[in-house]
C-alpha cells in the first residue's frame, strides 16, 4: 500500500507544501537531495492551507503536552508535504534516519519526549517500523522562529 | 586491544543498556543502522544499574562544570551501552563522525565546551585520535527531558 | 572561478584558522572527514585576526537583527577557514548538505531566521544555488560558549 494510500486510511490531509510569496526567495532548500540521502530542513506544523497552526507558545506555559503532541504531528505531515512536492512520491523514502526535535520550553518543562511522539509514532504508523525506526533527540529550546511550538529537521534515505 | 579491555583498563562499567518496562514501547530506536552508519538518538547521564544518575538540573545554577563534564562521561558510557547491545561488539565501530552536546543551561553559563569534554576525551581515550576523532559542537538548552544536565547524539561508522 | 577568487571580488578575507595557544589540545576536531563527507564543528564569529568577533551576547536583547546576519556571515567565514586548512582548497567542496544555526535568544525573540540568512546567503553567493543549497534550521539557545551570538554546524560533501 501506498503512503498516500495509508495518510488517506487514517483521514490525514497533507497541507499545502509551504510555498512563499513569489518576491521572497529563500537562501536554502526545505528538502536537499545528495545521493541517495535527502536531509529536511526544519518544519513547524501547518494547516493544510499551508498558514502556521496554532497554538503557538512554549510548553509548560503556553500549551500542554497533548497540545504539543499535536504541533508535532502537524510538524510532520508539513515534512511529508516538502518531500511529496520535493520527490514525487513518499514512496521513494525507503527508511528514515534521524530527526532532531526542538520544543520550545519554559524552562522546567520537561516532557519533550512526549511532545515528540506527535512525530515518531505517526512516521511508524506510515512507514511501519523498519522503514520507519529512526534515531532521535528531543531537546528544550528557549525561542523559535514564529513562536512555533516544536521545529523538527530529519534525513531519510531514498531508493536508488 | 578491543574497546571492551581498555573500559576495563579505565576502570570503566559501562551501565545497564537503556530498558524500559515491557509495557512501554518507544517510537524511536536507541541506535538506528542504515548501512555503514549508526546513528545515535540523545542520551543522558546513567548509573550501571540503568537508572538516570544524579545530579539533576542546569549548569551554571545546580551543578558545577566538574559535576557536567562527570555526567558527560556518563551520557558517553550510556551510548556505548546503546552501541554494545545494537551492534554486539564495540569494536565494530570504525570511527566516531560528529555529536552535538546538548547542556542544560542557566542563561549567563557559557562553559558547554567544557563540560562536553567529558564526552569527547573519554571517546579519544577509547578509541584513539585517528577512530575516535569526531565534529561537535557544545549549545546550552533551556530545558531538557528528565531535567538531564546534558543529552548527547551523535553518529558512528561501522566496518562493514 | 574559485571559491577563493570569488571571495576576494566580494571584498572578503577569511580569519585566521581558530589555532589555540600550543599548549592546548581540543579532544575533537574542526573538520571530520569520512569518506566524502566533512562534518563541521560548531563555529562562531570571528574577526580577521582569530578572535571572537563582537559583539557578544543574546539576540532581542544585546543584538539586534542586522548585528545577528552579520555575526552569522563571519561564523560562515569562520567555518571557511577551517574547511581550507583542513582541505587545503575551497573548491574540493562539491556541495553543502545541511547547516544547523543555533542563535542565542532572549525568549521573546523569533527572528532565528532572518539572522541564519547571514550564513546561507554567503554560502549561496560563493558557492551558487546547485552547490550551495542546504537545509537548514534556525533556533533559538538559551546559552553558548563565549557568549557567541550564534553558533553553527554544518556538513559538506567532497570531490572524490
Amino acid at each position: 500500500m501506498s503512503i498516500e494510500q495509508r495518510l488517506a486510511d487514517l483521514g490525514l490531509v497533507l497541507p499545502q507544501a509551504i510555498e512563499l510569496p513569489a518576491p521572497i526567495e529563500l537562501p536554502f532548500d526545505f528538502i536537499r537531495v545528495v545521493g541517495n540521502r535527502a536531509l529536511i530542513s526544519g518544519h513547524g506544523p501547518q494547516l493544510p492551507d499551508g498558514s502556521i497552526a496554532p497554538p503557538l507558545g512554549k510548553l509548560g506555559l503556553d500549551l500542554g503536552v497533548k497540545e504539543g503532541y499535536q504541533a508535532a504531528r502537524l510538524a510532520a505531515l508539513s515534512m511529508l508535504a516538502s518531500l511529496k512536492r520535493s520527490l514525487g512520491s513518499l514512496d521513494r523514502v525507503s527508511c528514515w534516519v534521524r530527526a532532531l526535535g526542538m520544543v520550545n520550553s519554559a524552562p522546567g518543562f520537561t516532557q519533550q519526549s512526549a511532545v515528540m511522539n506527535g512525530f515518531s509514532e505517526l512516521i511508524l504508523e506510515l512507514y511501519g517500523p523498519r522503514r520507519g525506526g529512526h534515531a532521535r533527540s528531543a531537546v528544550g529550546m528557549c525561542a523559535l522562529p514564529f513562536d512555533f511550538p516544536i521545529e523538527i529537521e530529519a534525513e531519510v534515505l531514498l531508493d536508488e
